[in-house]
């Protein structure tokens, strides 16, 4: 009997599998639609930020990022202080970064969206994207008429926008400069929601990290979840790639990598949002994205069931077991990093041999995954 | 107005200090102790591992490990499948692998403690190591003395343990084959406490992971924490390195690097344990090491405080801002990567500039820090 | 006319290719062979290394190998120091760190060659390694009956190997300790050269690394030309994998990845050297192997050829542009990392327009691939 | 005596000592003067390359580059393509890209020089670096004085630059779009030498590598050695650091960390190169580098030398053993990779004890040094 005690020696072997350079992320298609990796939020020396456009695109080529969004504040001067009065802001086309990244983007594989940002200095409504816009300047317009009534300056330029048949993204309801101590979803809120002025919640920004408020009011009112890194310096100086951090993403289920169908898959909402090693969105999306990227075979012998992990992508998994396969003498918890196999070997509870009639089906709580704020998702192998 | 408003570009940048090489593991000593890295638990093919003891050290040295706990199954045979009958295991002496571990480990920085696992088939008692002991044959006899009464063996074992001086451990309370769905605190583990036959709790363990049940009974009874990899394969097939992940260890704050140092600081209850990125213990000990670990620098000006931190050491910081800090707007939420530091700007609530008589403290939850099991540490920075 | 001058920009762009875990050798069959990565040299505990059997495989699955020849000193006393007396090695049977390890490897996809080292004291003979030997306590004997005749006993033991049917290689003929300043071959090995006692050069030894004078005479001889980490402590010890370092290989071209083929492969010479970044072969093979881990693209435009290079190999290619492609304006030195890939841009010298009749073909010198000692190998791109 | 023999185990043993980040360069100062890291080519948007200034001093940050030389081609129109045109060439100041890197500099520790490169179609003159300037617009103007003679209209610009006090180098005499198959020093440059209008050359430049030709005239005409990177493009599509890769820099030996030290250590050619793991530069200043990189310990034994290596440098050192130490057995080539340590065991030549009057002393060849073309440098470890 000590003999079969002492055979826990090498139940679980890691093995390194063929992975991918770093930083460059790879995540598997699903069943019906590729896989499309977009920042959704971003900016250049055309508003505050610091990077000229074509900058931005040589950042999505080097980690892989499938969709970018141009959205420099509309309402932003030029950085003076970066430009010493040469680039003179008075006549700048509001067009211009997403005229320059998306010429440079020709043939290297990005799409790059039309938009910008619609600022306001308070929440409500606080700071909304409006994408695939048509020309911001008209945009800009429709906000500048309000003159200082900024709630009604906003709701002019959504309605602006909505008319050039953009789709709009609350930004960071979190951020702490609008909302330090709690995040508030105001009436304004709400009132845009029944005007159809809202058609998605950015719940991931790199300034404040994630919102389970955001979250859950974005999975309550059925919007589409959208992560962006609203950064405005150089992605080497706000992702620490050396560390093993990679660029916040929201995952597209596309039916092709094209515009048309960027767009056609946020308003059907088929995203999922994969941030700081955490991936949130629709039950239905997360099962396919986990099928997806973690590859199993199950070997069943007289003794044991050898449940064979290969996961395929950069997203890790974080494995607890989970109620409902108490038969099975399984690891309590695990992780799977990016590229690891793992193989897991499982006896029947308070039996030598297992029986002839079981069914294997084990379930593991996949707590780096939610289906809303603080739900995590639970997966059966099986 | 709408100015300040776009100034949140750069608001935190992240910059790669001089770091260490990754798997290295670097952590600072406290005030008035050294910060030992120990692994409580290893085994080798001395019992039913199948690695020479030597490599052991050798793992140690290149992962920067001070303390190694030689704990070879003492009822262990030696792995017939592996030495084809030539290692006669009548002959074998348990105190083998320590001899050789730490004639070997001579001059290269690690401590070897002679020791051995006291194994049962079932639970209770389940596995129990011993440390610091002086001849684990005499041991294997007590254990063999009670013949197939496995409790009653277990106890002469612990009895003749303590005899020699030995500090007694419970390991994986929550190991998969001996609490596949439940991890139960039983009568027998309460009468060994009452016996002073248990110092210690395992409360991490490759194979499973943490157990919070082991986490909170041992704060219940003010027994010490530690960590064991509990591995019987080399250590680069057991930890994913190159994905960053570290040997989960004992952090034991010792008065100085000597044996008897090691055992003063068991006995006082001074560890804490760092695994998969999380740190487990006392209040005061996580607030010294936290200390140790991030140095910081508050530079009030007249409109923003600037908090820089650095992260000298191995150990990830996830901090989310917490209540009583309602005046200071900071981020919500921040990773500071091993050897990284972060510089973080700040408002005051509500005004444009700070008031004169304002005081700067601003309190994050240490999200990976835990006190207790689900109880995780709160730290002021002032 | 400036402002073609200024378009030098972007000549060459490095973009990461999907690459492979940095430890993981990965190099791509050649056409009509597998290409199979060995280790011909290595000792265990059963001599006088520190390190377990089963753990050099671990190892070698761990890099990518898959081929490992077990090589312990045929002559050597088991580590005394190590094993405290409690190993007899009155009684050890030479065969057995390759039954060990054969036995462990079984479905770990390494093939494990049986074989040992015929050690002698001085140069001439030197060391030599036997493998596919049948039993090597019978070459022991051998050996030992020519008593204090240390030439006699080492051509006893050669003759004996032989009579089993070994593969017989003259280790680091320029090891400091037996060649401290300069590497000769003795009459001795000529001798054994027309006995048919010597099939193959280690040409690189962890030791004292690469010996020109070694491979010189392997070329001019035909022998085949191998390489072995000679390895007596573990892997990680031995071998920087952080730094990018990975162990010297002898890549072994065989018809199937078999013990058999394998033997095949080594009597027909078919085998390269790739070692600290370097490769050392057969001109063919050379041509062969460059042919597997590069592909290429030419894309000829009217003013300029594209020449598109993917590596997709861990083996880094230094070029060097090279007499014979005159006309063509290109890069006059480029490196080529592992799993890169680096496009090239290149003018028809002295004209604007590429004449429509001329033939791109573009030579470059692989400063780091050599067909003999000193004689790098000529590439052309076409 | 066979024993001896068989003690090879373990002769040299690789520890990864605490390094650095691998992107982040650290080379150590020398006696005397401090070593500034420099980069002393770069091109941004505000001639054809596709960079904004502000990025080119945050790549400076990460890499731990001190000084960086603004020499956009003075001639260049901005891109066009690039900027849709939208800035208006006609209008830029020639001094821009200066000013906004400069002023973005404060405080962040890189000294941004002055400059701009002026640039002719052909060789002779190719292109030349002139920095230290005071207005750039004056020696574009001067230039353009010359009309269509492109030789004159160098030589104006390269005496208006002087008369500001410029430093001028000769930028990539090796060119391959200039110099497509051989590298000529022209009579013009040998005027220009008598005239003292050349201080530098360019020994090594991203796009074509090292020039040996330059780098011999440069020696012989006690010219300053530089070296440029004259990257159009962000730096991490440029130089792979994933696969271990830094930029090539010019270590500048300044009395302190000031514009003025700069230009006083470069006209007193106190510089050496750093490119692709290979250091050119002056006999004594390789010594004083070599000697501040490396720390070494030497203990003598009874029966062996041991010589400890520590390497507290991102400059890794290739060692062969060099002639004049035949009485000492050591390894005949050794790699010393950044941030490691080695130990070396040595025994006296043909003796089992070390004569009491031997006097240890080994010279080691540095491969990878070069006090000139295809001259390595010699240490001699005592």
């Amino acid at each position: 009997m000590k003999k079969s005690i002492l055979v826990l020696c090498a139940l679980a072997v890691t093995v390194a599998l063929p992975a991918q350079v770093r930083h460059e992320m790879q995540i598997p298609d699903i069943p019906g639609y590729k896989t499309l990796k977009g920042d959704m939020h971003i900016h250049t020396v055309f508003s505050d930020g610091t990077v000229w456009p074509t900058t931005r695109i040589d950042e999505c080529v080097w980690e892989g990022i499938d969709v970018l969004c141009m959205t420099d504040h509309m309402e932003a001067r030029l950085q003076r202080s970066l430009n010493k009065g040469y680039l003179d802001d008075r006549h700048v086309d509001r067009n211009t970064s997403w005229e320059i990244a998306s010429e440079y983007a020709k043939g290297q594989g990005v799409l790059v969206i039309h938009g910008c940002e619609i600022t306001s200095s308070k929440m409500p409504p606080g700071h909304f994207n409006a994408i695939f816009t048509q020309d911001n300047n008209l945009i800009e317009k429709a906000k500048a008429d309000a003159g200082k009534d900024e709630l009604k300056g906003a709701h002019n330029a959504f309605v602006e926008a909505k008319r050039q048949g953009a789709f709009l993204t609350w930004n960071h309801p979190h951020w702490s400069r609008q909302a330090p101590n709690e995040t508030v979803i105001y009436d304004e809120h709400r009132q845009y929601l029944k005007e159809g002025l809202v058609n998605a919640v950015e719940i991931f920004n790199l300034s404040d990290g994630y919102t389970p408020e955001g979250h859950h009011w974005a999975v309550e009112n059925g919007l589409t979840l959208v992560s962006g890194t609203d950064s405005h310096i150089p992605m080497f100086r706000s992702i620490n790639f050396e560390a093993g951090e990679l660029r916040p993403v929201t995952l597209i289920f596309a039916k092709e990598k094209s515009e048309g169908a960027v767009r056609e898959a946020l308003d059907a909402h088929r995203t999922v949002v994969f941030a700081e090693g955490k991936v949130y969105g629709d039950e239905a999306l997360l099962k396919a994205l986990l099928e997806a990227c973690l590859k199993f075979e199950i070997s069943q012998g007289e003794k044991e069931v050898i449940l064979t992990i290969y996961n395929d992508s950069s997203i890790p998994f974080v494995l607890g077991k989970a109620a409902g396969s108490e038969q099975w003498v399984a690891k309590r918890h695990m992780y799977i990093q990016p590229f690891e196999h793992k193989k897991l070997k499982m006896k029947y509870n308070g039996k030598k041999l297992i029986p002839k009639d079981a069914v294997f089906a084990l379930n593991y709580c996949i707590e780096n995954f939610f289906v809303d704020a603080g739900v995590p998702f639970v997966y059966c192998f099986q």
